[in-house]
């Protein structure tokens, strides 16, 4: 089997979501794993000098019209959150203490959160709310909450977002390498999986 | 026949270029007139608050490595130009007086001007370089360039750049609207191609 994909999302992306909701049915196509790498758009756009789309001029209002178109194309639940963009830190590192604890629920775990956010609307930047939709995995809230306040999983974040950005020069969501090429965002899946029909060009 | 797509592109935007080469298929493939639309990107970038993708760090060397990448899927030639971004003033002017006065060279044209940069380096920045590319054409050139000099042939560029940016949202390039709907970028065009056979969803 080749290598998998490494796939860095943001929660607080609704590009990284689109993606989110797509790579499963991409990589099974190509016989691929996933690598889900939860990150924080916020470190990378200070490095990048950018900002959250929503927040430039004209551009912003094109945003918000694609998400929605671009998530229609697919099928894809989709509703525009009153309060974004959001920190996401205690869903993010909940990823990497499952990944770690209960990896066959990370993905799941993901995806529930992503849907929370993305088409319920919920305040995903609540620790609470975290452990309460991994509750309905089935995951143990207070072993994942004890992960995602560990002093461990925080420095886990950290590091594979310091490396992803100034390493692999992520700089948004979501970032895909395939074999070590990059593609950048969620309309660059068609041209992903292209590449990996042919091998590449 | 249905309503034309309304094309706008920089001519110092390696992504408009490539969207150049591909639009005359992708509108013949639906029955649509391109009304090809030149732009100054300083302008939108200004009222964007954004800049040359290529000045953003990180964003920057994932942009010149794409640049090529898409040219090569499609089987375009691209060299990127040593001396980039250009002021691109005299050949958006000379677009829209051929459109005026020799329509059907207009388009030739564009295309001249843009493989001279992208695929020759030449400096297209200049006026003498653009004169000399429509004599190539059979274009007049004493007349182009009294043309692109006249006061009337500049507040026609800066008013369908402001009409654009302040009317239309056009905020980068390529920028297309079919029937009113946008599709920015390049890597769109394969979205608008679904669109037009879908009519929308």
């Amino acid at each position: 089997m080749a290598a998998p994909l490494d796939f860095y999302f943001d929660f607080s992306s609704p590009y990284a979501y689109i993606a989110a909701m797509r790579i499963d049915a991409l990589s099974a196509k190509h016989s691929r794993a996933v690598n889900w790498q939860p990150m924080l758009l916020g470190v990378a756009f200070k490095i990048a000098g950018t900002q959250p789309l929503t927040q430039y001029p004209l551009k912003g209002d094109y945003s918000r019209h694609d998400f929605s178109r671009s998530a229609r194309e697919h099928d894809i639940a989709f509703n525009m959150p009153a309060n974004f963009p959001l920190a996401t830190l205690a869903a993010a590192r909940g990823v990497l203490w499952l990944k770690q604890h209960q990896p066959q629920k990370a993905v799941p775990f993901a995806k529930a959160i992503y849907t929370a956010y993305f088409v319920e609307g919920r305040d995903i930047s609540s620790p609470d709310t975290v452990v309460t939709i991994a509750e309905t995995l089935g995951i143990d809230g207070a072993a994942l909450r004890a992960g995602f306040e560990s002093a461990e999983i925080k420095a886990t974040l950290k590091d594979s977002i310091e490396d992803a950005v100034n390493k692999r020069g992520v700089f948004g969501a979501p970032f895909i390498f395939a074999d070590g090429e990059p593609f950048w965002g969620a309309d660059r899946l068609d041209m992903l999986d292209r590449w990996l029909t042919k091998g590449g060009w």
